[in-house]
C-alpha cells in the first residue's frame, strides 16, 4: 500500500469562475479512521455541477466544503481501512468522499456499491448513481408526465438531462432538449432519441419553442436557471410543472441574473415549481435503479461518459463542466482497476 | 320591473393605479339574453383583487375584459329573465357576472345559491363564494399543514388570508400574519386567532420573523408577491411549501418587482411553490363549503365585511383594496333585500 495521499484542498472560495488557487493539489499521509469512519482508496471520482456549490458559502442543502479541508465529491473505490462495523477492509463502496488518493469519511456517507446484473461498476457509479436517480425522481415524482405532454428538458445534452429526456420519451412525451452548440444538439437528437433540439447558442429559445411546442409546454426540467428558466415561464401550459433540479447558470455568479422576471406567470399559469435534491429520495433508490436498468438492458436507454485520466486533472475538467465543455458524464479515473 | 340599467364599463386599461376615466358609469336598456343567457338582477356585488388582472391585458388566468365592456365581477341576485334550460325566473345565483344593475350572463356562469344551514346569505356568498375555498384549497392541498408547523400568511388582515390564518390555526399550525397597520395586526390577533402579527409599515419583516420564527417557515400563504415573498423565500424550512394565493403589489406595476432574487432558494431549500384559482377547485367547493361552515358555527371562524352602499361607489371602494384601506371582505350592496 501507498503511503502518499494526493488530494485537492479547498484554498479560497471562488469568485464567479473557478481559478487556479481555488483548489491546490497536496500530498499528505495517508488517514487513519477515527472511530465510525473508514478509508476509501478511490478509484473514480464523479464532477457535478453541484460540486460549485459545495465550493461557495451561499445558503445551500448542506455545509459547505470547510476552507483547508479536502474538496468534497463522490468517490467509487474500496475500503482499504475500517473503524467501522458497517464495512470490511476490501468492500466496494460509492458515496460521498473527498478529491483524494485516499479518503477518510463517517462510514454512513457511503454505501456499498449494488450488483446490478449485466451493468459494469462504471456505469453503477457514475450514471445509477447519483445522475439516474436525479433525473428520475425530478422527473417522475415532480414532473409527473402523462403520455402525450410536452416535455423541455434544459442542459439536455448533461449528465442527468440526457437521462430525464430518455426517461420522458419512454413515458410517451414529446421531448425538446436545449444545448449549446450543433454537437451537442446532434447528439440529443442521434443518440438521446429527443425529439427537437434547440442551440442556445446559435437560436433564439422563445421562437424556436413557440415553432417546435405552439401546444405549449407542459414540464420543465431545469438544470439551468436564469435566462432559459425566464424564457420558459411564458410558454409554460396551465398546470405545468418546473422540476427545479439545478441552476447551473447562476452557481458561478452569486447569484445575479437568478431572479426571474415572469414569477407571476406561476399564479396566472397555475404553476408548480419545486426544488428537490436527490439525497431527498435515497430510500427509493432502488426503484430508480430497477427502472433504469430495465431500460438500459432494452437498449432505450443511452448514456456518455467523459473520462479524465488522473486526480491531478480534476480541477480544470470541473472547470470544463461550467464552460459546457464535456460530452458526456464527467468521472475522473483515479486509481485501477478500471 | 326597473328599465335602466346602471353599469360600470371598462373604457381604459388602467397604467399602474387605476385611474378616473379608466371605468366610465353608464345607463344602458335592461339586456334581453340570448339563447343559454340569463339576466341577473344583482344584489350584491363582490370585490376582489382579481379584478385588477381582469383590467389589464397581462397574461392571466381567463380573458381579461374587453374595452368598451360592462366590468367583470362575482355576483349574487335573482335571475329576472332566462332563456336557459338551467334557471327559472326567481332562482337566486351566484357567479362570475358584471358590474351592472342587471347583469346578463351565459347560465353556466352562474350557479344555485347553496342553502347551507345557519349561514345567511351574504356569508354564503360573500365569504364561502369564493374567498373560503381559496384560502381553503390553497392552505390544505397546496399548504398541506401538519400540527406544529409554522405558517405566515401575508395580506392576513384580508378577506382570504384572515381565513387562511384560522384554518392554519384550527390544524395545529403556529400562526403568522403579515398586514399593514396598528389596527389590522391588532384584529390579527383579536379577532383571527393568529399568534403573532407583523406590521409591515412599522417593522422590519426579516427581523421580526427572526424573532417570532427561529424555528423557521414550513408554510407561506402569499397574496402579496413582491418584495415580502422575496424576504420569506430566505426563512423557508427544508421541504417548505409557497402557496402563490395572489400577488397583490405587482398587479399595479406591470410586474415591476416581481422578480424574487432568492429564487434559487426554491432548489436549495427543496420548496415547493404553487400557484392557483380557486375556479380550478369548483367540483370541491362543497368540501370547502361544510369544513367553513363547521368552524363557523362552532364559532371558531371570524370574518369581517365591509360594506358599500351603491353601484356608483364600486370603482371608488376597488382602489381602496389596492391602498390597503379596506376593514374586511369588500362587497357593494347593489339592491335589496339585503
Amino acid at each position: 500500500m501507498a503511503t502518499q495521499n494526493r488530494q485537492w484542498i479547498l484554498a479560497r472560495r471562488p469568485a464567479g469562475e473557478i481559478k487556479d488557487g481555488d483548489l491546490v493539489f497536496r500530498t499528505d499521509p495517508i488517514p487513519d479512521p477515527a472511530k465510525g469512519e473508514v478509508v476509501v482508496k478511490t478509484e473514480w471520482l464523479s464532477l457535478d455541477p453541484t460540486n460549485r456549490i459545495w465550493m461557495s458559502d451561499i445558503p445551500q442543502y448542506m455545509p459547505p466544503v470547510a476552507l483547508g479541508a479536502p474538496m468534497r465529491g463522490l468517490i467509487c473505490g474500496t475500503v482499504v481501512k475500517s473503524a467501522s462495523d458497517s464495512f470490511v477492509e476490501g468492500a466496494a463502496v460509492m458515496g460521498l468522499g473527498t478529491w483524494s488518493d485516499y479518503a477518510c469519511v463517517p462510514a454512513a456517507m457511503v454505501s456499498p456499491v449494488p450488483d446490478i446484473k449485466g451493468l459494469p461498476r462504471k456505469d453503477v457509479f457514475g450514471q445509477l448513481y447519483l445522475v439516474g436517480p436525479t433525473a428520475y425522481f425530478g422527473l417522475i415524482d415532480i414532473g409527473a408526465p402523462k403520455i402525450g405532454e410536452t416535455l423541455v428538458v434544459s442542459g439536455a445534452a448533461g449528465a442527468v438531462g440526457s437521462i430525464a429526456g430518455q426517461l420522458g420519451k419512454a413515458l410517451g412525451c414529446k421531448t425538446v432538449g436545449i444545448a449549446g452548440g450543433k454537437e451537442k444538439c446532434a447528439a440529443l437528437i442521434r443518440d438521446f432519441g429527443f425529439d427537437h433540439a434547440i442551440d442556445y447558442k446559435n437560436e433564439t429559445i422563445e421562437q424556436r419553442l413557440r415553432e417546435i411546442c405552439p401546444e405549449g409546454i407542459d414540464i420543465f426540467f431545469d438544470n439551468v436557471g436564469g435566462e432559459i428558466l425566464n424564457t420558459l415561464l411564458a410558454q409554460m401550459n396551465l398546470f405545468g410543472r418546473i422540476v427545479q433540479c439545478g441552476m447551473i447558470s447562476v452557481y458561478d455568479s452569486e447569484g445575479a441574473g437568478a431572479a426571474p422576471s415572469n414569477y407571476p406567470l406561476i399564479l396566472m399559469q397555475r404553476l408548480k415549481v419545486q426544488g428537490f435534491i436527490v439525497l431527498d429520495y435515497a430510500a427509493r433508490y432502488p426503484e430508480a435503479f430497477r427502472a433504469l436498468a430495465k431500460l438500459r438492458l432494452e437498449g432505450k436507454m443511452n448514456w456518455h461518459f467523459h473520462d479524465i485520466a488522473g486526480l491531478e486533472n480534476a480541477d480544470n475538467a470541473l472547470r470544463m463542466l461550467f464552460k459546457g465543455q464535456n460530452a458526456g458524464k464527467l468521472i475522473v479515473k483515479v486509481a485501477g482497476p478500471f
